[in-house]
């Protein structure tokens, strides 16, 4: 009913912003230094994100709204894409997005997993229902180039890689969420080394569509004499359409869509009801070991939802900024104007700078979680490559769940920023409040990462990557305190000590086994305390970084001075919360075990 | 396409936790002591709670999915509510739940606002959209009680609270939303002692539908030769259809809809855009002062808002908690249960108690905000009234803000309990997450919440009703002493030192008008620490309540027992963060001021 602001709908890729993220904060220079990407450098960085972000401003973008109205539908069998969607796609895998981490001889182009990130940053900020079908693709891409055989590579990563086909990741069952331990989708063997799949999975994320001629699906399924539970899962690759010797298509394998979802948002992405009855399929890796397989793809999804999580707060961002500027309202504090921009409002600009400096923080952690991941592989030797595995193991959860609490968060800011206009559908800040919900659902929910984190991740190696983290912000902090006096010193070193309290705190716990409930109970506020304290750490060395680049006279000051100022902005906003969560994350197991039923229900 | 829980789709009304709320937190029995409701006790209000619960349960909540799915209809000029509200609205006026509170003499029950608030959460809770209908009536009935004539009383009044006729509020223009000075719709003498209305207005909740014969419109507009800005708006009345002098109907006055929004959430309430050519209309009260006249109803309003944020929290509660005891998946480590119900993993535990205490505490401070409007008319002395007054303004803007952020949280969280099944439309937790997000929006948007409480309610006596606060919530401090060690009291003890500090920083920076910057830049955090810690303070008088009912084996020991326990679980996960706030609140204003566009625009 009333009038859009154009401009606001448009999306800015924050190819700046970008650029020092990787550079100046996640350190990508140490990637390069490696000598494992031969063909990347500084430039290629700067091209690779200013042709990712024309695509998304020009060709994605302007397919999201149109794509939340119309949706992906089913019918008689099939999905069909949303509009403009087979098209965009088919433009995205000519372009060589599909491509770009890939092996040199899957057709690849072998560049750093960072950079992959920050490019994609700009799909899902674009278009976020479009961005899962990539998404999913690379996931299976690392996946087979794990373990899957020379013929799987030959016959099927190469398309993926290409982009001519598309993967999806078939894990869930209605019994089996995040127990994937109960699905109960089996595979029979044909005789001639191939299996028959029968079962119905949900949750099927573009696992039907018309974008592409096949569709490669890696399904989890049951080994006739498998053993019970999580053990005896195998992981399968079964393709929509046979593929011959020859490479051409045969004929339709058994299995198909029965519907798709309607869901809160994210509608132009299918999420399919599959239906499995005999389809042919391989075997990838080894019988049984299907769980750990998975997870190889399910970690790089887990981090490349984090991403989804910045992409869509920084396009929610970007929308309120524009209706700030725009929109007036009463007469400003600061600048006396009456019918002054909401911009010139204190809580207004507060509210933004909170916005972006979360973003910021989002970003760097993504960001930095990719560089750990690139020199997990590629650093020069073995104790380094252990220690970024660590690291990159410790970040994934904190990645995947802040990030995407950011998300909403954040969009629901945006929609706030814009008063009644944001709930109305026309503006489309209701659009990334929907939209960004799913993430800290899906790809293991928040409250899965806080106990993969705690449960896992923290003592893998008896604390010495968390150990090494409160090291390395540490040395961050003496160099804050000489960028800046009082508060935003204090509050950083309150917040490592805070990380440190709880670690040491958590780690006790675990070594009684009687108090696993104690872990737990504490586990959703140890992550959060992490993701704010990391974040801050993360914006103060992007504050040292623009420091140095002001002194120096290299970039634009006022743009740097903003880095400066959102570091202080964090820490007088965010940094405060360590106490909260100290207290949570010591809270104890006895208290919850004793809240009954009966006192909750009322 | 999945399976619904049927269960988990209905509501059930908490009327044990209300009437709680009501008696041993907010102190309802003083209302009762003043003598000034003839019909109202103990009896009474549990018969007002039953009865509207039940029908909240049996005719609105049913109606609830429906609704949000059809939606109210706009087509040539008018609106058509959604299928059943019609005639579940007719139900409601002869049930006389329009009529609770207002005067013998208009044809009411003369019963506490505290009540009526209770009732209506059962209301709002099970069908938010439906609530807003009579939720704006009970507005107009405040301001036409207060301000009225005897002819509009007896005119339009009696047939407002008879619920024969609905009434709406007509603030918001295009370019006048939280900044009313601004509207141009004009009022022009008629020379007949009437007005015509020309202008257009938005955001007009229930501004049109056929659930009555007649619609009473209050609409703000200007005189001909008003002042500019807010002290140039008057208020009239103007209803859908003439009045005759024997009460009949007569012509279709000159407004009509010219559309309804497309909105996030609560698709079933017509939010009208209103074209007004030539409105017959009278003047309510007196010239000039419409926006004063409208804040009588608009304080009704916001409080109503906060309980509508308590009623969306309670309702997806209730889903998340039925499909946590439902839903099975993992070992629990407590029962040691293979395949157990999800309410048995702490994480989720501790999710659903949290949400439980945040609700029990925003239902507190609302329910506390209707026990001081009541006792600011009623109580015996003019100190005493003087006093409540002052309660009732400085908690009026918390309820509502405090309380709506709690709606949107708890909402969210409850999508969060059900997974991936959350982002499904058909569970219906995504629609309480879309209905919730417009209250912290509406009857002026939470951060114009933040700015009326430090910019007016704070310093309205010299921070008088502050203070006051501060000693009643000490003296709690002292009876908890009793009843908890360690941490729970500690945890108090520092909250209100935090409320104590922040409030003297800020009255110091309010006497500093060039600190004007200063004080509203904390302002958000301010509110947020006073919810925060008034909401504890609530759950601890709780606490006190159910162990002296305990110890006097009086009520359900389990259920008693809960109350306790809630409190110290907001006190372990919420009261943490007001050192948080604290630090937000004198962040000042400068860092925001020097915050550039070209800083945050990347």
């Amino acid at each position: 009913m009333l009038k859009i602001l154009e401009t606001a709908m448009s999306y800015r890729a924050p190819v700046r912003d970008l650029a020092f993220a990787l550079e100046a904060v996640a350190g990508i220079d140490q990637v390069a230094a490696t000598g494992a990407f031969a063909d990347y450098d500084a430039d290629v960085m700067g091209a690779v994100l200013e042709a990712a972000g024309q695509f998304s401003e020009q060709v994605l973008a302007p397919l999201n709204r149109p794509g939340d109205l119309a949706g992906a539908k089913y019918a008689d069998g099939a999905v069909t894409a949303a509009p403009g969607f087979v098209d965009a796609y088919k433009q995205f895998a000519e372009g060589g997005w599909t491509s770009l981490t890939a092996s040199v001889e899957a057709g690849g182009q072998a560049l750093p997993k960072a950079l992959e990130l920050a490019a994609y940053e700009t799909v899902h900020a674009a278009n976020m229902a479009f961005g899962l079908c990539p998404m999913l693709s690379l996931a299976s891409i690392e996946a087979l180039e794990a373990v899957g055989t020379d013929h799987q590579k030959t016959t099927y990563l190469t398309k993926l890689v290409s982009g001519e086909w598309t993967g999806a990741m078939v894990l869930t069952e209605p019994h089996a969420g995040s127990d994937l331990g109960a699905l109960t989708t089996t595979a029979t063997p044909n005789g001639d080394g191939t299996y028959a799949l029968n079962g119905q999975k949900i949750f099927i994320t573009w696992g039907d569509h018309d974008a592409t001629d096949n569709i490669i699906h890696l399904v989890l399924a049951r080994l006739p004499d498998a053993p019970a539970g999580p053990k005896g899962i195998s992981l399968f690759l079964t393709p929509k359409f046979a593929v011959n010797a020859d490479g051409s298509l045969g004929e339709r394998n058994a299995f198909h869509p029965v519907g798709v979802e309607h869901k809160l948002g994210i509608h132009a992405s299918p999420t399919c009801v599959m239906a499995y009855e005999g389809a042919r399929a391989e075997l990838v890796g080894r019988p049984n070991e299907g769980l750990a397989h998975m997870f190889v793809m399910m970690n790089a999804a887990r981090l490349a939802v984090g991403v989804e999580g910045v992409g869509i707060a920084e396009r929610a961002y970007q929308h309120a900024l524009a209706y700030a500027l725009d929109r007036r309202q009463g007469r400003s504090v600061w600048t006396g104007e009456k019918n002054a921009p909401i911009f010139d409002h204190p809580d207004v600009r507060r509210t933004l700078g909170v916005m972006k400096a979360k973003i910021a923080a989002a970003r760097a952690i993504c960001l930095s979680t990719g560089v750990a991941a690139d020199l997990a592989k590629h650093a020069a030797t073995e104790a380094e490559r252990k220690a970024w595995k660590g690291r990159e193991d410790l970040f994934t959860p904190i990645a995947k769940a802040w990030s995407t609490d950011i998300g909403c968060e954040v969009a629901s800011l945006g929609v706030q920023v814009h008063g009644g206009m944001g709930f109305i559908e026309e503006t489309g800040a209701a659009q990334y409040y929907r939209d960004s919900r799913i993430a800290p659902i899906y790809e293991g929910t928040n409250g899965i990462q806080a106990m993969d984190l705690v449960g896992r991740k923290l003592s893998m190696d008896g604390g010495e990557s968390a150990h090494a983290l409160i090291a390395d912000m540490k040395a961050t902090l003496i160099e804050i305190d000489r960028l800046y006096v009082g508060k935003p010193v204090e509050r950083l070193a309150t917040a490592i000590e805070a990380v440190e309290d709880a670690t040491l705190w958590l780690l006790d716990a675990k070594a009684d086994a009687t108090r696993a409930a104690d872990v737990l109970a504490g586990a959703d506020a140890y992550l959060k305390l992490m993701g704010d304290v990391v974040g801050g750490w993360m914006l103060a060395k992007g504050a040292l970084a623009a420091k140095a680049r002001l002194d120096a006279g290299n970039g634009d000051p006022v743009w740097l001075q903003g880095k400066l100022d959102l570091y202080e902005l964090y820490a007088a906003n965010v940094l405060g919360h360590v106490s909260s969560r100290l207290a949570a994350v010591g809270q104890g197991g006895d208290l919850l075990q004793g809240l009954s039923v009966e006192a909750l229900a009322g």
